[in-house]
């Protein structure tokens, strides 16, 4: 029986699938390492820094201590992609074997160019990786709106126990098998949301940024397929649906991203948390590898590396031949 | 040599398309019913009435004489869907032999439940059938942005040919010969368009619309297969590319009829050129004789016919049992 829901996070995300535990008949606890945090949910039932004016159920208490908090039924790591290893290694020693350790980033790890289950199966061996991934921004689910996501495990029960013991009628988990479709899915969309936001910040209409949308996904179906992931994985929720989530408005961090350097700001500055950007060149480093035609991870990693102008990559990817699309 | 090309519409889609053909260098003629859009188009070189505040090019002029209109090398068809094959009986006798007719509606026509290209076929038969598609907002080609859109005929070359007479540095044509993809991918975005419209007029959120979005993607794919069309033609412009730009707000006809409804507004009104609502009960039909699932069409259908309320519709949508995504 699943009775109690660890969030190891303190940010928006994490905070919003603490609400969504707490939602289902869960009792949850956060972890955060920035005391103000825990201090604010314990005791004012709040997380102003990141989810302000949302009031959060009694059920869920907060804690600064990790060990106290991974002693539960599941573990969900809701922190920035390139901590995941980090945080799953602090937990590690205080998760009971085969607990499921959910994965709430979406991202590929610098260097080993890993997907984040794979991260977190070499810091946690003894847990049971899963993904919780979709169409979903926090103020979304944190509001109760109507939210479908994915959680992905290896063995299809564990999935449905997983969907069974967090949804609830406004938030809706599909359970899946196919952890590279939902991981290389939900990693390169970030990046494609960049390049979104850089389209929008141009000011180049809506009909250029719906036609990079879908040169864009054409783009994470191959890469995604060509590494394990199934078609209809990348179709789905995970997929298409998180991409056209992502590169629909500035109220995804990679699109305001995209946006802001797009419409000639800088690219340093308070966009730290714009997953893409940390994802661009291993994505293109495993398309590479793959033998994977990516224009559009390509232009975006190479505008984050400083090695083309945004206005060049724009005319390189809209000044292709009139010869048929899939060519 | 492609010299002259006739676009029979004088609405905002066949001006743009106008403006298009005069960028590529063609010369336009602009054939409308209504004597005020032609006397402003030829006096003016302005259409006030669809794309005010854009002045077109002295090369596009207007006539109400649709057999002077149609001695063109290229005869584009601007008009709504249910009028196509008026439209194309009217310009027949005009048409030479061989002559491209190039169907830039989206829709299916009721009572025959047949795609525009057959229905062109019919009413024009010594013409040769074509169908321009894809993401595209008439407001954003009037203005030149960036715009990459599909255009299919049943030969590659003619396709070829097509795209060259209409092509510009702004303006890219695809070239593909899967009608069937295209013409289907285009309707039955309409549909959707107008559940992602209720959607958000009820202020579902975002990660609402996204599902929607995706979930959709998966009936048109689906019916457009089952119809003959190729996955590959559904995945691109024509198909996820619009219905992505379709999705994607207000200035989208049916999407803002379902917003409109879906805010609790009139069915009726001024929303009458919202492709959609004729072609909702078709791709019901359609799919129904295919026996391929359509659970969003048939809602929009229904709530269209009036034998299903909003709420009931989404409370159907939303509450699918916790099990996997495909199934």
């Amino acid at each position: 029986m699943i009775e109690t829901v660890a969030i190891l996070g303190g940010g928006a995300w994490g905070t919003a699938l603490a609400i969504v535990a707490a939602r289902a008949g869960r009792r949850v606890t956060l972890w955060a390492r920035d005391p103000g945090t825990v201090a604010a949910i314990d005791q004012r039932h709040e997380n102003p820094g990141y989810l302000p004016g949302v009031t959060l159920d009694p059920a869920i208490s907060a804690t600064g201590d990790i060990a106290t908090a991974s002693a539960a039924d599941i573990v969900i790591l809701a922190v920035p992609a390139q901590s995941i290893r980090a945080v799953a290694h602090l937990a590690a020693p205080h998760v009971a074997a085969g607990t499921p350790l959910v994965i709430a980033a979406k991202g590929l790890e610098r260097g080993t160019r890993k997907r984040m289950s794979e991260v977190a199966a070499e810091a946690a061996p003894a847990a049971m990786p899963a993904v919780l991934s979709g169409p979903s921004f926090a103020a979304d689910v944190a509001r109760g709106l109507p939210t479908a996501v994915t959680i992905a495990a290896a063995d299809e029960d564990h999935a449905l126990a997983l969907c069974r013991a967090l949804g609830s009628p406004a938030f809706r988990p599909y359970a899946e098998t196919d952890l590279i479709g939902v991981e290389i899915g939900g990693a390169v969309k970030n990046v494609l949301a960049i390049a979104a936001g850089i389209v929008s910040g141009r000011n180049l209409g809506a009909s250029a940024l719906a036609a990079l949308t879908a040169r864009g996904f054409a783009e994470l179906r191959r890469l995604a397929e060509a590494l394990g992931g199934k078609p209809e994985t990348l179709m789905g929720l995970s997929g298409l649906g998180d991409l056209v989530l992502t590169c629909s408005g500035p109220q995804s961090r990679n699109f305001a991203y995209g946006q802001t350097i797009g419409a000639g700001g800088s690219r340093a500055g308070p966009h730290r948390l714009a997953e893409g950007i940390e994802t661009a060149a291993v994505a293109r480093d495993l398309a590479r590898r793959a033998g994977v035609e990516t224009p559009v991870v390509d232009a975006v990693a190479a505008i984050l590396d400083g090695t083309l102008s945004i206005d060049a990559a724009i005319d390189g990817l809209m000044a292709r031949p009139l010869k048929r699309e899939a060519g």
